[in-house]
């Protein structure tokens, strides 16, 4: 007896001291857009290239850093800007150093952006640079305050911008020339288009020399626009929101090549545009050529197409590619800059994202080659396979000339890993740059002899280093400290276990119960996204675990979330694996998964919960509805329920149209599956969703209502596809509540 | 011991007696809509005037019911109707004698509507009449079958009818013609106008000798549409809805004559229509007058006009009505059969709706009069009071020439009761003409000598008399059983409490739960609506009680109603407290039922829930955050949120417009109650509600996520004001789930 009572004290003691020293989070400490989740965030720094200097921007002054040790020395204050901008007495222009950048790699000038005097009514913004060792300012140029989407050439200083979905150029000498004139909702100029998908970021190109811009111009008048609703108005009103679905009627793109000093546009004569994607518009180093990827709308054939620049001629197709299922180039060409004949060229068609030196200069015979799982290809001209292996390449990083050699993250040491290598351009070998742990994210100087190294792992939290490309030496610039030491942290652990295939290796993060007793049973939610290009588990800082994960465990469950078959960074097969019947492995993956954890003693597999965003609410739903009797709880944010909803680019890479693809769209169509509903289901979307449109989940609810199953829904009105700000801690207020009240 | 065990033994055995005789009911018994409901409905008897004589319009024949005994003889069969109209053998072509109609008071017509032939692509439909002693076919008259708003004459037989926001009419030759061709969303012609207020429930008005056809017309091009969404549409799409919204423009109605004799339109010359409201129109016995009651926006002065039925010219005024809060004339001008220069007319100038005597021949100078609580009158012809007191006349059911009599409902005898009387026109004189218990309806035959008597009260189910108004000689016809005797069904009583204002009487309704035990807590549940033009107390059968009470009862709630101040037939003083500031005085109301709960041992006052629909809703959630120490879980249907997303018609005349009183639009506005929610409440609406528009609900649920509060929230796709047949079932199968997930 004695014995037992020693024990309770202790417990108690260790208990009540562990309470005293370990604090918990709230929803605000570990969500973006929470009032204290910045003061929780580990330490930063900010930092630009200036040409090869590293400089550090912050708050209140820019510091360069020595490359050697780490030192730092002060370029300018904030304070000193102001002043050299012309400021009032107490009146700053500019509010922090953040943003400064140093346009001019030789020149010591500071570039920023500052309020312009109001012309015609119109409010306007006027970039300065300022000499930070005269204090003298050497140019501005202004443009209006609702610009978007400003694009401004280095070389040329010319600046493109998008206005009311018209293209508009201010050259360097302050010239305003409008670019197109009858843009609006059905026409749009400038603009990123085919809605982001094959790798487009922006609309806009400017040549080496910023003397040319290349620019997108999509009809979309063919396209029927979706009802959104404003509800802010003083009665409701809709807004056009252009919505190509599935097999329905598609935007038109064509390109233009824009030359600032004639005001002339020259169209690229690519031939109709009708079911055809253009992408990852490149300039040649000589400024002459255009090239440009072509797919058809089946999205089984791309083509790189080689156009004059100056006449818009089409001159011939260097490399073509096909697939039984789809290709998806994501990536423009990168030239060598020791040699404008050659260039990078990133491809899947070995199974794997690998890097392919292409050379203009050596033509081929272009004849039908088989690359991995039925893939083909042509090449016309000559092309060397630089890297190759079961791993994928998942970013270029820079040249570095000197060595003739690039830099890129892959992750060829472990499959949740990013690594950052030198690879020699001559014969492919490769250099690790980094520790061979957890995942870096690198940024090159202008002469590509300095690499800026961050990255985190499972037990580092935040590290930046400054690297010699040459010698692989480093200096830290810093080492974060844990901003969580305080806190009551759960075990966050990773794993894996194989796919439904029996063969594929998946991983696996799982966060355990804060005070975790594995004598104890604990209700279990699994957070799942499951689609194409996202992944959700990497050997970065807590295994990329996400702060609502931190508070459910704090809460007293165990999360688990698993990276499914047709998730990314594992091979074109692992991902293509779903073509055509969307849900179907990825659900069989989720439920080894479930295997998995029904195998665990800690796992209460009578309070299994599921929860998932966009395809994870696809997902959530799917898994709800076909397992009806696992899950007890589910939540599923904005949800795909029929891809037939979903748009042309993304939804018939993955399933075709549903005219010739009905039995897919049938078998993923969540509606059919509506009468299965068993447990708790909470649809939730933004009621202005552009992305996963609101008919998606209305149109459940319709066939749930006939069908007599009682989902339960909430809408977010005025928000889109993602909760932002204080609105996404309200989101997982909402959904924490949830599975209190139906899983615990 | 022994005592004990004998007790406990009887107990169980009267209790498994008990469950073994006593069924229980599932929401489809207890909701119309619901699958099983009508076999659980009183026995019925569907009935038509045939002249002076009483027809039971059966299912498969028609019979006359003798006035003196009530025995029934066989008019004819559906059979035989069906060879008449000619039916080949096997295919009926009307397959019930339910609607079966008898347009001539003499003559042995029985009219009934067949399908006609396919025209020009047009479907069509024919009623026809046939002489039911001669099996001929003596009249008939096509029009097409999407048709709407079918009207017509007995008299002349010409039909007037609308398509397309077009109203055309067929004459009894079946020439058929068009009155308005530019009809459409922006001009309506034929139609209900003002949404129905005013007691305007069409938009045709024959005259008595069906020669002329008084219709509306409506330009409602000045009103936005709110913008609904279809997303049964492959891509969602928006259908015009023109919602006038409080202080906002609104449409304009004019009123046409239209004499189908000369295709001709002459045009009411009622001046400029902008911002006032024309209604009640009525034609006079001789055809040449047309009358209408004119209101102007501010609801607070309606004049009786006269115009010239030839010509269009207003004659003149008959009668003016004013009051500081507003007048609401709801019911036509009734002339006396006997007398063609009296009508009566009804209003509530003297505080109740009572019956006044108007007589055209005998002019009035004018002068400006008092009624009750500040109402103003004048007088431009002589008024006699025709009835008067503390009670309101419900229904005018007719005329009896030969003793110079009419028939109305009132409650006089009791608030909750509603029986008829026979008032003689020369002084008022009362007779009661029914038993003076529960709530009856009427209907008089042609030539008012029978009354056709249907009612029920908390001890009958169903009852229909005929009584002769002469005597008041009564035969039954139908005394129908109790179709829940074998179910369990719970006690339901009524009583009354003191309103807020510690002086008006309100009546309650209680359902308690089955089973009940007084020395137990249950959880209560209040069903409130509380808004005007309603009541949901009344000494009809259980009380009028809902379905969804008695399914709540048997889950163990006890359930509580009481019509609060502000609801109807209680008089304008009762109703129009409410008046710039609609939800206050209702909730002081609602709390003086919640006092009154919390003082009866057997409430759960720690489980106090409330739910409402449309003003219910509002009330619902008002009470929710007004009150968020007292209800635990509410769910609010159809709610109003902000009174200027309501209509101009009837928003105004409660709340006047928002620039008119924003202090009474701030005060009643729920978004700036939104932080204060506590409890659990659900909001449900229809997702196409074009009565509440969403806005109200979504504008709410923004409030609530800015505010930190968590409502929940549900929509039924397609569903509009009310959630109709299996939907209603699923709506209601929700609502109960939420008490029993958070007030159980």
């Amino acid at each position: 007896m004695k014995k037992t009572n020693l024990f309770i004290l202790f417990s108690l003691l260790s208990f009540f001291a562990m309470a005293q020293e370990k604090k918990s989070f709230t929803l605000d400490d570990l969500l973006p857009g929470g009032r204290t989740y910045s003061q929780l965030q580990p330490k930063d720094l900010y930092t630009s290239w200036w040409g090869n200097r590293l400089v550090e921007t912050d708050l209140d002054e820019c510091r360069e850093i020595d490359s050697q040790k780490g030192s730092k020395k002060t370029l300018f204050t904030l304070e000193q800007l102001n002043q050299w901008l012309g400021a009032d007495e107490g009146k700053a222009l500019v509010h922090s150093c953040y943003n400064v950048n140093f346009p001019d790699p030789e020149q010591p000038l500071a570039g920023v952006v500052i309020s312009g005097k109001e012309k015609n009514g119109e409010r306007t913004f006027v970039y300065t640079t300022v000499n930070f060792q005269t204090g003298e300012k050497t140019w501005s140029q202004e443009y209006p305050a609702d610009a978007t989407l400003l694009d401004r050439s280095v070389s040329s200083r010319n600046l493109a911008y998008v206005k009311g979905h018209n293209l508009y150029v201010v050259t360097a000498e302050g010239k305003r020339m409008a670019v197109s004139t009858d843009g609006g909702n059905d026409l749009v100029y400038g603009e990123a288009v085919h809605r982001n998908e094959f790798g487009i970021l922006k609309g806009t190109f400017w040549s080496p020399d910023g003397q040319q811009l290349a620019f997108y111009r999509m009809d979309q008048s063919m396209v029927p626009d979706y009802p959104q609703v404003d509800i802010t108005t003083r009665i409701a009103t809709t807004y056009p929101d252009k919505y190509p679905m599935a097999g329905e009627a598609m935007h038109k793109v064509t390109v233009g090549i824009f030359t600032p000093a004639t005001g002339k546009t020259v169209w690229l004569q690519a031939g109709d545009p009708t079911d055809r994607y253009f992408t990852n518009i490149s300039w040649s180093p000589d400024n002459r050529k255009i090239y440009m990827i072509e797919l058809n709308r089946d999205q089984n054939h791309a083509e790189l197409a080689c156009y004059d620049a100056a006449t818009g001629q089409k001159e011939g197709v260097l490399y073509e590619e096909s697939h039984p299922k789809y290709v998806e180039p994501l990536h423009g060409l990168l030239f060598l800059p020791w040699n404008p004949s050659q260039f990078i060229y990133q491809s899947q068609r070995d199974g794997y994202n690998h890097l392919y030196l292409f050379d203009l200069s050596q033509k081929e015979e272009g004849s039908e080659r088989q690359g991995a799982d039925g893939a083909t290809y042509r090449e016309h001209v000559k092309v060397t396979r630089l890297t190759s292996g079961p791993w994928v390449v998942k970013e270029v990083i820079g040249f570095c000339p000197q060595e003739k050699s690039l830099l890129m993250a892959s992750n060829e040491i472990h499959p949740l890993q990013s690594n950052i290598y030198k690879v020699r351009v001559k014969d492919g070998k490769r250099t690790l740059l980094d520790n061979g742990e957890g995942v870096h994210y690198g940024s090159l100087n202008a002469d590509g002899s300095l690499l800026q190294d961050r990255y985190s792992s499972p037990t580092v939290v935040r590290n930046i280093n400054l690297t010699h490309v040459k010698n692989g030496k480093t200096c830290n610039l810093l080492t974060a400290e844990d901003p969580w030491k305080d806190y009551n942290v759960p075990e966050i652990t990773s794993g894996s276990i194989k796919a439904a295939d029996g063969v594929t290796d998946l991983y696996y993060r799982m966060v355990k119960p804060v005070d975790f007793d594995p004598a104890k049973k604990y209700p279990t939610v699994i957070y799942v996204y499951g689609g194409p290009h996202a992944h959700n588990v990497e050997a970065s800082r807590n295994y990329l675990t996400r702060g609502w994960e931190i508070y459910m465990a704090q809460k007293g469950y165990l999360i688990f979330i698993l990276d499914n078959r047709g998730s990314e960074h594992r091979g074109l097969a692992f991902e293509n694996v779903t073509f055509r019947h969307l849900g179907v492995e990825e659900m069989k993956d989720q439920m080894e998964g479930v295997k998995f954890l029904k195998s665990l003693p800690y796992v209460d597999a009578s309070r299994l919960g599921v929860h998932g965003w966009s395809y994870g609410g696809f997902m959530t739903t799917n898994l709800m509805l076909t397992y009806p009797d696992v899950f007890k709880a589910g939540v599923a944010g904005g949800p795909v329920i029929d891809w037939q909803y979903y748009e042309v680019m993304y939804g018939e890479r993955y399933m075709d149209t549903p005219q010739a693809n009905p039995e897919g769209y049938k078998g993923s169509n969540l509606r059919l599956k509506a009468g299965n509903l068993k447990g708790r289901l909470q649809i939730i979307i933004g009621y202005n969703d552009p992305v996963c449109v609101p008919q998606h989940s209305l149109s459940f609810l319709r066939a749930c209502i006939d069908a007599g199953t009682q989902p339960d829904f909430f809408a977010y009105p005025g928000d889109e596809h993602n909760m932002m700000g204080t609105d996404r801690v309200h989101l997982h207020e909402r959904i924490t509540q949830y599975f209190e009240d139906y899983l615990k």
